[in-house]
């Protein structure tokens, strides 16, 4: 039997969703350990979309196979029971035998935030980056919508990037502002290694005007890495998870 | 020369705001710490209002006397590089020498939030409670205006409060629901002891159908604390800061 789960997880504690080699727990092990509790045999799962040491996860999906009778509920509440304060199972639901948390997905949604202001962030550290140039979210806005459409992303790529090619579609991006705190949203069908990240690195640029507004027009169309900004730090990015087309019949909020 | 602070910080890891006697730190003893290391002198605060253990603050208010020369920016840089990372100085600003931080705020305002789903918070723990119960959130904000005005607040005081008299007036009270958090903000011209927590445990019991909604009104007229909702766990609170009247010419977030 295949199962979907939504997982949410603090990533401060990780060394990212999946860690290869030694030093610090990943969401992947500390999620399957539970799992394989649960299920009373081991269990692998493959996630819609891994994330780097320090980023969060409000709705990140997994597929895993079991032949372990438990309800969804069951698998809900127990799972979570053994599962670090940190990572907690939204919902589980059985799917399709051709149901792929990964290449089932249409589309992943990130959002990242930064408190925009002279002192660094104290009560909400954990889920804020922290920017003290003062931004202009409209500028930020106007520029990113030059990254709109079906694109090679290389300038916005890390150098591990492992993908085959470069080309993703940015279906949307956009940039506000609420008191301190700036918000960039973006969704594109499938994103590189970094790239939002790095789009929001170069953002920043933009914001502070440091660069033009068209410089991220400029920057897409360069496709060199390494004359774009830096890499703004994880601690701001949340994946809000990804999206299925209706026929795999998942909760809402991973619907198209 | 009196100045007046704005302060951040996340409750988690504090025993409160003021804390007499063995056992874990206090925000204040951080705080006079390192006010005393940037003034090169012992510095004490007076604060708008404590905080329990477990408690947020997000514009908590405090004031202190300095015969040292620092600037306001010197101030709010060099006492948050010397604070622990839960705790940041917003601002700070030179008052007269008769403005009091407690004394001359005219209102408090609070915001409680809990996450009401079957299973508890992960990314926002440290921020949020949680209820399993499905909350009906208009019912519970019709049932709260029955606080509203001045009033004996005795039936939400706790055992332990200290103040003279109970009688305070709650100036607003609103509950609203965004996806799976519900959200309690309340202003008053000041609060008892737990008010905020046992209002909310109450509100709670209203929004699950097991009490009517007129129970508030009924509550509130019998000053039986006994009778009242249990006390809403602490992380669901922020202390979001003190209004004071213009003539003292604080930042606008905290100014009526």
């Amino acid at each position: 039997m295949r199962y979907a789960l939504g997982v949410e997880y603090d990533g401060s504690d990780f060394r990212g969703w999946q860690h290869l080699g030694e030093g610090g727990p990943s969401v992947q092990a500390a999620l399957e350990k539970a799992l394989s509790s649960v299920a009373d045999s081991p269990v692998k799962v493959v996630c819609a979309g891994r994330t780097d040491a320090g980023v969060h996860g409000e709705c990140q999906v997994v597929h895993f196979d079991s032949e372990a009778e438990r309800d969804p509920r069951g698998w809900t509440l127990g799972v979570t029971a053994r599962l670090p304060r940190s990572v907690a199972v939204r919902w589980c639901t059985p799917v399709a035998d051709d149901f792929h948390a990964r290449f089932s997905a249409r589309a992943r949604r990130y959002r990242y935030r930064l408190l925009n202001r002279q002192v660094r962030p104290a009560l909400y550290r954990q889920t804020l980056s922290w920017e003290r140039r003062e931004l202009d979210a409209v500028r930020m806005h106007s520029a990113g919508q030059a990254l709109l459409g079906e694109n090679d992303f290389s300038a916005f790529r890390s150098i591990q990037c492992q993908a085959l090619h470069a080309r993703r579609e940015l279906q949307s991006l956009q940039v506000s502002r609420s008191g301190e705190v700036v918000e960039v949203s973006v969704q594109a069908n499938a994103f590189l290694h970094h790239m939002v990240r790095n789009i929001v690195g170069s953002l920043i640029l933009v914001g502070s005007g440091e660069r033009p507004v068209d410089w991220m027009g400029e920057l897409l169309a360069g496709r060199d890495r390494t004359v774009a900004g830096p890499t703004a730090p994880p601690q701001g990015l949340v994946f809000l998870g990804p999206l299925y087309p209706d026929n795999w019949q998942l909760p809402a909020e991973v619907t198209l």
